[in-house]
């Protein structure tokens, strides 16, 4: 500890200059010309300030001055100590607080083959032409791409969004229906503040955790609904007290059924006679390989009580996080009022982008290569799987999406995402999309395949066969 | 409508295709081969089903997908009438919604001299730079800018602005503790779902209405906390019943004053001995005028207290849409936990591009550049409301930041508002920013300068004076 005889700060009591300031710039100016020395202990406050006879709290607001800006630094229960001063610079990159990692076992075996869902290919995303789009709308430079952009999302860009879901998906609306946001979590959480969502909603069980997290974390009791062997049980749904209901419909997430029609029209007249909604999340329609294009949900809705989630995440891009929603007439002008007091959550200039990919008409030609792209992926994997692991496995949802389910017969998906990772393979249980995890059978594994290649499928597969049944 | 007995689909009970499908694409094909005509009526389903001898299910689900796929239109009790074919095309573009405006009195003047806060300098953002950084990140065409990215965000550009936070704020903090999201109220949105905030928050009154408007509709209950000429009042703080308090201590906004430090630390101890927490908002601590700099709140926070929110949206550009929050060590773990369940909202590729800007050292002379700049106008702002507005008003909150407020005297500000668009000028009333938006002082009007050329803040305010004094 420094002798405390040694400071001799001049005070004046009658300055403007308020004392701990000047008390502060005295021990600051000691430090950095080394007459106070890396590692000395500064008096406590309580000395200090009867040696000085200045208040407790001038000591201390000078003090918290020096150490905020790093020229002392904290000991737990002991006091304050001189910094040296060439380490003032790198006190940032000391500072480690100890945290365990966001689960990802990617992390730890970057080369490992990875069957992570939400992964997509790379290798043929059409870099020219996105960056001309970006760097457009970059050099548009007006207020509109570099300022906080219009609330409810680029105009522009809804105007094709609209149109893109007429011609894709049967949806007839207005592009003042349309609402973007920063990912569907975004959207989901938006949803709930502004409309807002009672606190009863059903969903489906298993489904997507992402948006179930969300309402939870909001306050609102999920309740679990059954599926059947064409999705959402309408029976079960009728039997809760719930009046509004998540669904997946055009591809049921994570076990890949789709809803057939007659079922539709079940689920939309259960919504009109409890004046209830439906949450569309129509997440990755684009991708679809056997039958015959069906329809949204929401272009059935003649009642006008379906609330319809997009997503540019798998069609697109997962980097650019942009969703949207298209809302109901009803309740559209009453969400425009309330986002009076909301920014825009997806940044301007991604959304001039996309406006521009869009209109060019390089959307449309990128769906058509990636489905064709993806098909040839599923095929092949359903092949491989078929042909190395046989019937030992079942595989689910095989109809459409970057992904599917094993039903791996009496093993436990622990084992076997264990066994996988000691071949460098890593997979998955889709647990966590169960509200109720003990409910997920525990043989059950998934593989997303967005981000692998052909050659990369094939060797996948071969590992797990070894992993598993080697 | 259609004689029905025009209608003659041949329907095979028999077949693997059901019959819903069969007389749905009969029907198709008497549209598209224009037997049946525009705007003739198909008819009832009861008719049909009645005719055909098949379910009124089966003509409903086939009626429904006729209408979802945009073959015919429905109008309100009264039928299904077939759409001309060539308008099918422009379906899109016919659907208005009718919705009045979200409140932007600037998209009916687009050429008025507009006063709102939140624009940004335009002409002098170094537009070449970020572009740059923008294509070495696209280019760059990894899974990190491609995919979903991060879910607390890039580490890269966490570590950068740990640096900064250090060098300009006195924030100590390691880049774990630090989360970005898509803009501050995405954040705050999160930090209820994830900490979770408790049910009482206190908050500054008047306070940023962007926040309390989140938190309102996230069910929290918002205590209103006076201030006194030094920012928040810790008297009044004490007295209520909250643990948490949302404070702008840099800069009260929407007021200004700047909070002294022997305040700062009163404020702290009430949260020590709250065991509650001080959510920080040091949203423009970059652009301060006069006298010395404070470091932020959270630099004085020994006790791990203080949550802190920063954002790019005044230091850098809105567009980016790029804010961040600093954690408590206490929580970060538990909070990253969480944070396993949500997806990152700010586009990788965003962040990417403005890692490579601050490392680059290009932030940094942003700053410095947009500090001298945005100074100057300010100067010259209230020089000239001194010349040309004189005793007439009183200037309120003009140390920092890229707004103040007027008192006109004795006037209303919806007046005031009224006859400022007379003269093509857009000035606001700060009345949002008061949970009780009657306790806002009715001659109170808020200028932002942040947009506007020092030319037009002359010719701005020589308007005001005109439209309000001439």
């Amino acid at each position: 500890m420094v002798a405390i005889i040694s400071l001799t700060p001049e005070l004046d009591k009658q300055s403007e200059i308020p004392l701990y300031q000047q008390l502060f710039h005295y021990l600051k100016g000691q430090i950095e010309s080394g007459l106070l020395k890396e590692n000395e202990r500064l008096p406590s406050i309580r000395q200090m300030s009867a040696y000085l006879s200045v208040s407790k709290n001038t000591v201390e607001t000078a003090y918290q001055q020096l150490l905020a800006e790093g020229y002392v630094h904290s000991r737990l229960r002991s006091g304050l100590y001189v910094m040296a001063l060439e380490k003032l610079e790198g006190a940032v990159e000391q500072k480690r607080v100890k945290t365990g990692p966001i689960m990802d076992p990617a992390a730890k075996l970057p080369h490992a083959i990875n069957f992570e869902y939400g992964d997509v290919e790379l290798e043929h995303f059409p870099v020219r032409l996105w960056k001309k789009c970006l760097v457009d709308a970059l050099e548009e430079c007006t207020v509109e791409v570099y300022g906080y952009g219009d609330r409810q999302g680029h105009a522009g860009l809804r105007g094709e969004i609209a149109k893109y879901l007429y011609q894709a998906r049967g949806v007839v609306c207005s592009q003042e229906q349309i609402f973007l946001s920063a990912g569907t979590q975004t959207t989901i959480s938006l949803l709930a503040q502004l409309l807002p969502l009672p606190r009863d909603i059903a969903m489906e069980e298993p489904g997507y955790h992402g948006v179930r997290t969300v309402l939870l974390n909001m306050g609102r009791n999920m309740i679990p609904i059954p599926l059947d062997s064409d999705g959402i049980s309408t029976e079960y749904l009728k039997q809760c007290e719930a009046k509004t209901v998540y669904v997946t419909p055009s591809h049921q997430f994570p076990l890949g059924m789709i809803m057939p029609v007659q079922n539709r029209i079940k689920l939309l007249q259960w919504a009109y006679e409890q004046d209830g909604y439906i949450i569309e999340d129509d997440f990755d329609s684009e991708l679809r390989y056997q039958g015959q294009p069906i329809p949204a949900l929401k272009a059935l809705d003649t009642g006008d009580k379906v609330i319809y989630l997009g997503t540019f995440s798998k069609s697109f891009l997962p980097g650019i996080r942009l969703s949207y929603m298209v809302l109901p007439e009803r309740v559209t002008q009453e969400y425009r009022n309330k986002l009076e007091a909301y920014s825009q959550s997806v940044s301007p200039l991604i959304q001039a982008a996309m406006y521009r990919f869009m209109k060019e008409g390089y959307f449309e030609s990128h769906i058509r290569k990636m489905r064709k792209l993806y098909q040839s992926r599923h095929k092949l994997l359903l092949r491989t799987i078929q042909e190395q692991l046989g019937s030992q496995v079942e595989v689910i949802g095989e109809r459409s999406g970057m992904h599917l389910l094993l039903d791996v017969h009496g093993r436990s998906s622990d084992e076997l995402v264990m066994k996988a990772l000691e071949h460098e393979v890593i997979v998955y249980t889709p647990r966590k999309h169960w509200l109720d995890a003990e409910a997920c059978p525990p043989s059950y594994i998934m593989l997303g395949f967005g981000g692998l290649s052909e050659e990369l499928i094939r060797e996948g597969i071969g590992r797990l066969k070894q992993a598993w049944f080697g």
